[in-house]
């Protein structure tokens, strides 16, 4: 009722505001491609392509451009609607419109989808990864994809820009694995990136996450339906691709949600968890289901390229982490989420000590809630203010 | 060194104090046998047995009686050695033996292998579940075997103790799953137990817990060897419990001890992770050797039914947990790790609350460190003052 009522606020608004060109809710998936593009590790992938939205008007010094960069399972859709009948507008709608702290009647915001996305089947994503044919053999690429890394993200995000003459980013704002990708791009860009919001992130990679992204990536590898990775065109590992959405949902949720939502309830009042291994709890039982769903419009190998890309992730990919945000200039914004057992503040705080002995302006704004890494995803509202006033800075 | 030292200085002691019967710090692994067992959810187990050991000496009074009860992943072995060129002592060794806090120069400890042990095939242990040969059929129970509860462990114990003539207990000591059969000790059989020590453990499995124990599960039933639990004399699902004992290894560690034990180091100095996907990073490399050469000892369905006894767990088994811990009179000692991400700290305090809420006298100490869960297990030495004061008490 609130999200309908602050939507038809939305639209009275920006049809008072007027140009057809401004953001009015309607988003458009427009597609960017690149004849080749030769990542940072020296492979060269032809013919790459990614999806794009905007949202506001581009002004005419171009100055005004704010990118959102996406998490590990979303995709470019972070305001606004494809359609005025669409179930819910993209995932961070609370915070970016006309009027909302990332303003669209001030500022053109920009996302893209990126390489290797989670769901390249999905109608309103367009990725390159192992899923899409390789030119040169009429076939999907599979595990012959090269590496990519957040830094190729970057760079594909930055040609996109370049391409429609953006030179300089007021902001990059992103959450989770967009968190990486706005200190990414603040230590590989620093003359461009005037701001960076990282929300629920980090800088780097540390062992500890790496070890529980090849957690994550395991029941994949363990589906006989992976064949190594060669299983376009016959049976999917959608198994092992659902147990692995299975263990990241949970990952990024915390106990006080899991206790609002589910409590001890069984998945069946009929069916008594205690009275045979196949009952089951209603937790994991709603986790199976969404993940099956999920695991039907997402692909596998993705899922382990977008795993490596995360665990190869240390910010300016230098010796040291340090060394590596030693370039950065940006005011930073870091916004953790209290009970995020993922990327927990402790690894945004880090990040922040180093940034600040160089000198660097950071601010640090938490969420609170009990719902765990989502949070800076689903409780984003909260940092609004401090988001209007940081952008305004 | 020093810890040779220790079992050097202990040797002597116990040389000292004589009696043949008492704990020498050689111990030796027995066998107790139930011609049948009926679980409280009313299923009948024929010819049930499991294993004990026993440190120190009963007295006649048979009221010097320290309960230990074991973890996961572990077995009755909480001290000692079973032959002096043993490479390591029991997992609790520091805090059990002659003159140590749990002091068996005072106290008969004594500790049983819990039914559906994850190590079926351990040369020292000795349970009884779904790699059982069913008396009825000649052939493996698989999931043919009864659900089994936390309360099913305590009443095995309970027949074991009774068979020695013992009817009250000093105290039950237990860390994680241990520390949910001190908890149902106590509330199963109130009058019997005087004391508990529940180790980084909790009162009952909430909806978080039970989603994680799930995700524990899963890569078992995704392995294609699994066959619904068939697998007995066939190839054994070997790599989907890998899977699942890497998830329960990570699960019990946390960053601190995964940065200073890894870093960002490689598997192989020479494959850089980011160069191709296979190449990976040293926490990975090590989890999963690990986790396999601890799988070839466990037994896939034997971790689904521990899985279900843990998810189940309410202490009391009532309508609720303020009701389920309502007959407590233990004294209790809380001893929840402070980087403990399983059963975290708050747990600890929540089942604290309630106790002290009845007016049970209710402690806490909190272990300090940056190793996760398993600070309960390795670095117990802390607590040892406080234990030692406990049960003098």
């Amino acid at each position: 009722m609130l999200r309908k009522l602050g939507l038809a606020v939305l639209g009275i608004a920006l049809a008072v505001a007027g140009p057809a060109a401004a953001y009015d809710g309607i988003v458009e998936k427009k597609t960017f491609s690149m004849p080749s593009y030769t990542t940072r590790g020296g492979k060269t992938i032809k013919d790459v392509k990614v999806g794009w939205e905007s949202y506001g008007k581009l002004n005419d010094a171009r100055d005004n451009v704010i990118l959102v960069t996406h998490f590990f399972s979303g995709n470019s859709h972070a305001a606004g609607k494809y359609a005025a009948g669409d179930a819910a507008p993209g995932y961070w709608d609370a915070i970016i419109g006309a009027g909302k702290p990332i303003d669209t009647d001030r500022f053109f915001v920009i996302s893209s989808d990126t390489l290797v996305n989670l769901s390249p089947r999905h109608p309103q994503t367009v990725t390159t990864g192992p899923a899409t044919i390789d030119p040169d053999t009429g076939k999907p690429y599979g595990m012959r994809f090269p590496v990519v890394t957040i830094r190729d993200f970057v760079e594909v995000q930055k040609a996109l820009l370049e391409s429609l003459g953006i030179r300089k980013l007021h902001a990059v704002v992103g959450a989770s694995m967009g968190a990486l990708q706005a200190f990414e791009w603040a230590a590989a860009h620093p003359a461009m990136v005037e701001r960076i919001v990282p929300v629920i992130g980090g800088a780097e990679a540390d062992a500890f996450l790496i070890g529980w992204l090849d957690v994550w990536a395991s029941p994949i590898r363990l589906d006989p339906n992976w064949k190594g990775g060669d299983y376009y065109g016959g049976p999917e590992p959608v198994d092992g691709l659902a147990h692995a959405l299975k263990i990241v949902t949970l990952h990024a949720r915390a106990a006080g949600w899991a206790d609002r939502a589910f409590g001890r309830k069984w998945a069946d009042p009929a069916r008594d968890p205690a009275a045979a291994m196949e009952n089951r709890f209603a937790i994991e039982d709603t986790l199976d289901k969404a993940a099956l769903a999920r695991a039907k419009t997402s692909d596998a190998n993705h899922f382990l390229y977008l795993v490596k890309a995360n665990q190869l992730f240390s910010a300016g990919h230098a010796a040291s982490l340090a060394e590596g945000l030693k370039a950065v200039k940006a005011k930073t914004l870091l916004i953790p989420a209290a009970s995020d057992l993922l990327l927990p503040p402790r690894m945004s705080a880090a990040a922040g000590a180093i940034l600040k002995a160089n000198g660097t302006p950071v601010e640090t704004v938490t969420i609170t809630g009990e719902g765990g890494h989502l949070d800076g995803v689903l409780a984003i509202a909260q940092a609004g203010p401090a988001i209007r006033a940081f952008l305004a800075r």
